[in-house]
């Protein structure tokens, strides 16, 4: 066959292009990153299996008797991006009182996820705000002190993944508003995201809260 | 030349396989998609340059005399990407009262881009918003009937491009908040936002209006 090759030059080099390109499509496959789009409002699905599961990795849960819907659907699919954290999650949320989301976020702390929260110092007072439950658990969160809203809702897992859209984190927005959600990889978008979260995290210190400057002064 | 390609088919073929990956990179970018992020709040900066030259594109503005700056800033380049309309835009705002920005959408109407807004019928009557005046230019305006929000904050232009983060078309948003948006060519996510508005205008249909269909039972 190498025989065959040296008298035809120009055959080896055609083949050698194909399986270049064949190798570089193979990788190209796998790095594909993610590209997501979600709608809202979900219909109301059981999230049980899947927290449970994030929860203890080794069991199987058993099948779930409640009497909603346990298949896949826009929240499910949210959750289960949000839950595929393994070292970083950045929150950067206006309203958030989804009692499922909160439960997540505290699950990702008690794993070992270093999870930062931002958020709007209004909104994280309001019944039902999941906020006071994750300062509890420990979990690092900052406010704003600015009369705008810290309007942003987007979360940033492992660096990598984005999750931004017009979603509030709210049991409200997710089951009865139209809304949408963009799950990506392309660090042309992650990376200014990373960078707004942390000049945010940096602006929001409480070392710089003004009352405390007052104080002082 | 072709006497000593005959003799090195090699030769050939590989620079024939060099010229045909120059071309690829040439076509690859030259169709380089847009893909930007803008963080807000924008600093006020004057637009009139900007709409005076999408009015007329023939004449050239003179040197506006207000005080306010005049470089580049999130809001102008949002502007820019929505003015650079020529054949359809579809809006899809929770809240629309930017006068700036209800000024730049009656001009592409006036263009002949055809324009089509859908809207929340609670915040669509607010003082300040937009969407009246956009009918009256005879802009066609669907909203809900739905007890959730249309919450969407979402722009396609020419069916293309993509702009939509958290942002509504506010000046309070614009100036106070801090806000995120995204503009893309992706295909991959203009595509499902294209359908969902597609589909969220056939739902919105004013002859599915539910008084309508009393009135008739």
């Amino acid at each position: 066959m190498w025989a065959a090759g040296a008298r035809r030059p120009g055959l080896v080099l055609a083949a050698l292009a194909a399986l270049g390109l064949a190798l570089e499509a193979l990788v190209a496959r796998r790095r594909r990153p993610v590209r997501e789009v979600l709608f809202f409002p979900s219909r109301p699905s059981c999230t049980e299996a899947l927290l449970a599961e994030a929860a203890s990795p080794d069991d199987t849960p058993g099948p779930c008797p409640c009497p909603l819907p346990h298949g896949d659907c826009a929240f499910s699919r949210l959750l289960r991006h949000l839950l595929s954290a393994r070292r970083s999650l950045e929150l950067c949320l206006f309203a958030f009182s989804s009692p499922q989301l909160g439960r997540a976020v505290r699950l990702l702390h008690h794993r070992g996820v270093r999870v930062r929260v931002v958020t709007d110092a209004q909104y994280m007072a309001l019944k039902g705000s999941q906020i006071g439950l994750l300062r509890h658990a420990g979990i690092q969160v900052r406010h704003d002190q600015e009369s705008g809203f810290m309007h942003h809702k987007f979360a940033i897992v492992d660096r990598k993944m984005l999750i931004t859209g017009s979603l509030n984190w709210t049991t409200e927005a997710i089951q009865n508003n139209r809304e949408n959600i963009l799950i990506m990889e392309d660090a042309e978008y992650v990376q200014p995201f990373l960078e707004e979260f942390e000049r945010i995290w940096e602006i929001y210190d409480p070392l710089k809260y003004m009352f405390f400057s007052k104080e002082n002064q």
